[in-house]
């Protein structure tokens, strides 16, 4: 099965290029490590890409969308149109991840996995950067049993694999993850409750809006598809095809490509590191290999990060999803490169070191 | 006298507009406010600049540098020599605040406000983008009275204003502060320690990486020159010519300057927010046309911050000064402008509202 060939050919982060790194670092013209978290993110690069000379001129967001089943269950504050009416902006280039993508030089891709209406690329404004990888029209309602077979989770994981490594080939050094689909908190917060250890309770936010009401039967659902579907922690495929959503199932398959063809990737925030928790349990190697954008405002998603081990490159209130979170941190990232690769060493600077030192 | 005419001038920033622009945020296609301080760093320009088309497409941080008389105290890990060491750098484009402002599309200007050496913008690499506002060279030691006359502390803080200005003339929509100077990290923080009401215990950290006996004399030498000097909290002129550096001064003429010409002004680290709160102290008004670009590393940073009411947009335990966190922010403003300028409307993009909302 080719899920398990690509886990088991994926090996962990190369210290050695990390160490190498971090003696270029210590080199820079500037007090010991004196730019924090940048000399870390540079570091981590020269490790992921096994060199000294980072890059990450080329840059991709890639957005799956789908639909979820337990949206009938009134988990969000917005009705389920709206998932293909937004693939439909991202393709016209006029929201949130696309502002901010052109801002920080990236490109924006979408991928449907599985949105209830059918979109034809050939029709649509924009309709080059659509992929269609639809496993179903949508998840069926976890609340009633598996959102997905466990053959549908490994498709759309491979999906999202698929669509990652097709940027690689394309040159692409940076990679975002991004999503889209209404309802999808629900399913993500079931996946940390249950990856992460945590109360289902304490997993449940607000989302794009919800009320009160709207929060309490989200809460509800959670706890529901949990005790109907009996997941199991120690497989995650088991997780994801019980509580999954198939852009969720993607986004795990971008972790892996990001490891198996050792491209560092930026996980954007709430539903993508669900996504992410799905691709650690499959591979544990795999978090070397991402960065955390940023922290979300959405309750839960620091234990999610926590379980990761990941430290959020940016804290500004921001709960959008669409991989906004992943897209602006990219110029952290930038930075850091920007820093490694083009700061003049104290010798060529002709500045003195420290006294006595 | 011509500085108490700026601060005549200076306006709180226009909250109509704040308003007319969150508004417009209202209106973009996503869950309200969904993007959290992205909508409100865009608003704050468009207060800022009494538009809703705001725009920081021309960018520049404005390095000041000058030395310290205290740095004869031993309260630096690095000889004086590296202030102009560093200068020289900064004009070849080496230093850590040039690769980042180049990976953010900022141009990097220098200032000598007070360096010991004597630099020839003509002989020198890169003199093109070297001002020469000498007050003196180097401030006098502050442990045995003033670091500078009240008359330099004004000529100071208008050299700073000025350079700003010209930036402004030239088309600059955003200013970035940054500062060089061995020994600085000792007046900013006694300035935070009198202008924040801390004590100065808590305000000093090991700088550029003083060892522990360095960090004690540091901390006696703030002691002791708040001892000596016995500055006036009520009186920022007092404060920045007792304590001051001739670069704090300029960073305080540069915030000064953003708010009589409406730009905004991110401020970078711990020497830079001592500059603002010398700024502040002359003309409380200031603050709303501030940024903070990141949470320094540096003991005492925080409290300073909370003093001015900024909340930083980074925190990425970075502690090098030059400006760096400051034009590494500028990624993090140009982000919330794009999303602000160019994000569809619901109705454009024909997306469908919140549920019976």
């Amino acid at each position: 099965m080719r899920l398990q060939e690509i886990v088991a050919g994926i090996r962990p982060v190369d210290s050695a290029w990390i160490e190498r790194a971090a003696a270029h670092s210590a080199r820079l013209v500037m007090p010991h490590r004196a730019l924090g978290r940048l000399h870390a993110i540079a570091e981590q690069l020269c490790g992921i890409g096994q060199t000294l000379r980072p890059s990450v001129a080329s840059k991709a967001i890639l957005v799956m969308a789908a639909d979820h089943g337990v949206a009938a269950a009134g988990v969000s504050a917005y009705p389920q149109e709206v998932t293909g009416e937004m693939v439909k902006t991202f393709l016209r280039g006029g929201a949130a991840i696309n502002a901010i993508a052109r801002a920080v030089g990236a490109e924006v891709r979408v991928v449907d996995m599985g949105i209830i209406p059918e979109l034809d690329p050939a029709l649509l404004d924009g309709g080059d950067r659509l992929r269609v990888r639809k496993v179903a029209r949508g998840t069926r309602n976890m609340l009633r049993g598996a959102a997905m077979t466990r053959e549908q989770a490994a498709e759309a994981v491979l999906a999202g694999f698929d669509a990652a490594a097709e940027c690689f080939q394309r040159g692409v050094q940076l990679l975002g993850t991004g999503d889209m689909g209404i309802g999808n908190t629900t399913p993500s917060a079931a996946i940390g409750a249950v990856l992460a250890g945590r109360d289902p309770e304490a997993m449940a936010g607000r989302g794009t809006g919800v009320d009160a009401d709207g929060l309490r039967r989200k809460r509800e659902a959670i706890r529901e598809a949990i005790r109907v579907n009996r997941p199991d922690p120690g497989d995650g495929l088991d997780v994801l095809a019980k509580l999954g959503g198939f852009e969720i199932a993607a986004i795990a398959g971008c972790a892996l490509a990001g490891a198996h063809h050792r491209v560092p990737v930026v996980v954007d925030g709430f539903i993508s590191t669900a996504g992410a928790l799905i691709a650690q349990a499959l591979c544990p190697a795999v978090t070397g290999y991402l960065l955390a954008g940023h922290r979300s405002a959405e309750a839960g998603h620091q234990a999610m990060l926590d379980h990761l081990g990941l430290e959020p490159l940016l804290d500004l209130g921001m709960r959008l999803g669409e991989g906004t979170g992943a897209a602006l941190a990219m110029s952290v990232i930038q930075g850091a490169v920007a820093v490694f690769n083009e700061v003049f060493s104290f010798e060529q600077a002709g500045v003195s070191g420290k006294e006595g030192g």
